[in-house]
């Protein structure tokens, strides 16, 4: 249920609906837009009739949301989320390129890959330490060593940092070192996970899972959402499906269904949705003319010798040249890239 | 098998490739391309030996293709394929759009959307008088009296007519009436019809299945390139997956991975692609980004009232503003969308 | 719209609720079952009240038929369809064991294999001859010739035919020489060869297309049905999900599905299905588990050496012992394999 | 790689190969067959030359298997895998039939439910007490309360209880309560939850994520073996496609290709695969038909007002005679259902 409020309503006005939406044990989320104050009931409120806050002093309309994802619906806030990060804002009219290897594998690599991808154009650097191999013998990560470099290559370039969380029993190093908690495609119904990033107040990018539908992806960030963390990025990776000539199928209409249905900031990573560096730069294009608000790039110095995902890493000087590209799409749609132009940060 | 000829290579010479071809049982293609000649002997060549056209004079050099597709591979015909149709170019740096009702209704609707429709600067006209519908019981199209419309149409606004073609029954009446002959993802691999159409020399858009794979489109496009019809067009136009929010899926990486298969042009249809028309325009200027040759849209005047598929029609003032993003988009691509612009053509 | 009649209604009152039908301009199906008289009235009949035949002499009651199928539908005709088949059953308490080549290679070859899957239990003969191939390049089957060796095959066994058909420019010259016309997954919905094939009264075997829902695949069924052709079976044989070790994935859920929408007998193609021998008389054994009325499989005397689907063909000896297993769950379920005993038929 | 020794190979000749490959930095697996020793030796192997074994004695020979799963390979384990689990066995010619609600909504429920699958032929209960839900709005289960009441249905009945564990938070409480952990299909690549599992010795129920592949299934399988813990079940629950009649789709072939690939008892959950009542029965009866080892099907006694999943449960009388039904089919396959016969035990 949305309570409405007047323009003019005043904070003690405000202050009175929350208190009848705590007395009925409903939770309430407070949106303060540009043009009005919206308030979310949320919980079980279907047996509570409309007119219980519609006759409260301030109240301009009450709606019941039909979606079943409610903090997540843009019938609970038409406006785009955006939410800064670390220099720049992610939604709005800015487009956030998030690069770096799949995973760190040493010092100098992690630091190299970040010095050539800020030099290319990125203003986030990717790189993941605790690793979701497919195989028990697989390589799985450098863990918390990982983690350091990380925050080295932070220091070093200015660049806010994303990496993703398997568990939660790795959450608490996870918030200490970076600046996104990305959750990956495997984990996106890893509901206590979830939860327990929604205590959490750090941003989080939400990738859909391999067959997820796009409602099943907005049900998951509703269980971030509800736990007061309001910083939650979507990311479309691919979807799996018959065709196997790519590693999995863009789902380009996700671009438009998602701005259409969410207010929250929606990116793409077409190096995990084509799994070939030939077609990476041609889809991160389209996903920027589609209307993403950015994407998510795997670019290693030498693909070849990567340790995972070598055949999607785009290397440095061709990850530049998708970053002129981009720009030259994200121009004609009215947005930019904002470069890192700020000294190293001493720290978070 | 593809020989490969000198530059300096004489007429006589290729004439004695091709002699020695057919005496091989095999088919001769001959491609003149800007830099080279090169000709393709197709048919079961796996026990001839290369330096049977290696020692032939004027001969650089021979090369077998790896891929099951032959005629339709980059192997064999590096350069794009252009080829003209009815004053502009398909392939090269011409885009071109076709828009229209799905289905031809009535001698002024579809006078008026084709009208519409070069107005906002559509090259070509589509509309469907044979129409393959799910229920026995549903409008199954004009038939010939549609063809006659659309000749009217085509008359009086200069723009070549697509039509699509559901038999070979069919085939002798829409070869008189239309400029390409569309074969529809049901027909994908009706492999009669496919030989039927690879016999004439109209133009082709052949459409992928709702469940093909990229290298099955090529292999049905083969069908047609093996009876000597080289001017096929291939259309993207959404795969069937578990996704529901949407009619089909967009697989927008089909466009870069076929145009680095094929040398024929692509073009993407955004309406059936996605089923909504508020996701039409966003997904038309995903597929030009991604590099597509073309794109096929459905409009009509009044799409509530549309005898099929109104849900994704676009109006004609919302397919003037999809044209407008498309072509600033083109722009960025070093492309363009060249207006009809001749006076209404006297006939075929 | 079904019109139900009494039980004792007369010729003369089922004949005078026809001809309301016929005046209505819409058609009338007739359908005799055991307990009652039940008549279809099907085309644009939603503005039509049911009183308009409630009222007529001898009508029990009138009912809508809520499905987009109607002639397919078990709320039309809730007993199961059975139809005669040279010598036995299709539907009822018979389980129909269609079985022979992919392709009709030779004349020896077909010959061979009738006569091994007649010994090993089969009742009746499968042999393509005029075959999709993905590729041009591929054996396309033997023509008419191939169906000369059916011919003798079914005299010498005593075995009715079963072959594909492609094409309306087929029809004519399979009508003459098979039994049971097949139509081919990607031929499912190529609708001017279901409404060719409803012109005929020949039995026909439909199978789903490769990504055709249960839904599509009824109304194809409806195509033919609507001609008057009430001899339909309906075939699954898999379709295209992302799962690669098995060609395609068995979709057994749609056996149970369609027993419980259609009257229509339901066989399944263990061979297509799972595309790999080793996997055949497992399915075929779960099909008859789980309701099934029939089974088509490929069996080929030298698989190794066959023209197409080698891999998936069983050796008679195999084809044999997964019959003994079928035959077992058959007994089970309350049904049986009537084996072909007459004498070698004279001719058509 | 595989170490096979000879038939009469000496305890002490054993060890020694255990002490090799330890000292090359790999896991050993011991597995005792009847007819033969083989020892798996798991880890980065590929750079050891097979005569590093082959020279000890008692050994007969030396291999390598060739798939990505090598715990779970038949290469390595050519017998199916057996386990006793509370008074019958998992594998072999017993048939395992779980059965009970989705989630246990109450003391009264769970008991009354778990008397009556006993009765009905069941031979194992499951419940869930931790819900994996789409909406963070859905009911989420009772937790350890629920554990309470599963471990009293387990006293009155002698049946082991099946039992979800959503997080490796849960699995000290889980441990102490059930009988197998049920792994989800949501967490089939939560690999966190894997190895810790691996780590316990509790009989693991692996389910089949949404869209894994087999092979994905075997890896995750895997993950648990190589932490030491032998007893898996792998369960087929049905797979995300395009078909829309049923929740899921019944990958049926996966009930052959399973057993054809893997050592591990197979199991399949009907109503999770078909998701609808009407349809258990049938998918049931194919199971066991295809070679399954064994069932896990939702029964609740008022399916109306259950808390999950009423449409795919079963009323106890439908579950009766489904029982029956798989028994006879569970007979022709030379198989039985062990009832439960053992008094109710006294604790864990």
């Amino acid at each position: 249920m949305i309570i409405i409020m007047k323009p003019n309503a005043t904070p003690k006005q405000v202050e009175d609906v929350i208190q009848v939406i705590q007395s009925l044990e409903l939770t309430p989320h407070l949106y303060q837009g540009i043009e009005s104050t919206v308030i979310g009931a949320v919980g079980d409120n279907h047996n509570i009739p409309t007119d219980r806050f519609e006759i409260l002093d301030g109240v301009e309309s009450v709606k019941r949301i039909s979606q079943p994802f409610k903090l997540a619906s843009r019938q609970l806030h038409p406006e785009d989320s955006i939410f800064p990060l670390d220099g720049f804002q992610v939604g709005g009219n800015e487009i956030i390129v998030i690069a770096g290897p799949c995973s760190v594998e040493s010092r100098s690599q992690i630091i190299e890959t970040a010095q050539a991808v800020r030099e290319a154009g990125a203003n986030a650097l990717r790189g993941g330490v605790f690793k979701p191999r497919t195989s028990p013998y697989s390589f799985q990560g450098l863990g918390e060593e990982g983690l350091e470099y990380l925050a080295e290559a932070r220091q070093l370039t200015g660049m806010p940092v994303v990496s993703e969380v398997m568990s939660q029993t790795q959450l608490d190093v996870m918030v200490r070192y970076v600046d996104v908690l990305q959750i990956g495609a495997r984990n996106m119904q890893n509901f206590n996970l979830l939860r327990a990033i929604g205590e959490t107040r750090k941003t989080a990018l939400l990738k859909r899972g391999l067959s997820a539908t796009i409602e099943e992806l907005l049900m998951s960030a509703e269980y971030i959402l509800a736990g007061g963390n309001r910083q939650v990025m979507l990311c479309e990776r691919g979807i799996r499906t018959f065709e196997t000539s790519t590693r999995n199928t863009t789902d380009i209409n996700a671009i438009p269904v998602l701005k259409s249905l969410t207010h929250l900031p929606v990116i793409l990573d077409p190096s995990h949705s084509t799994g070939d560096s030939e077609y990476v730069a041609a889809v991160a294009r389209a996903a920027v003319a589609a209307g993403a608000d950015g994407l998510i790039v795997e670019v290693h110095p030498d693909p070849a010798r990567a340790l995972s995902d070598g055949k999607q890493s785009l290397r440095p000087e061709k990850f530049a040249e998708m970053v002129r590209q981009v720009r030259a799409i994200a121009e004609v749609m009215g947005r930019k890239i904002t470069p890192v132009t700020k000294p190293a940060s001493v720290g978070w």
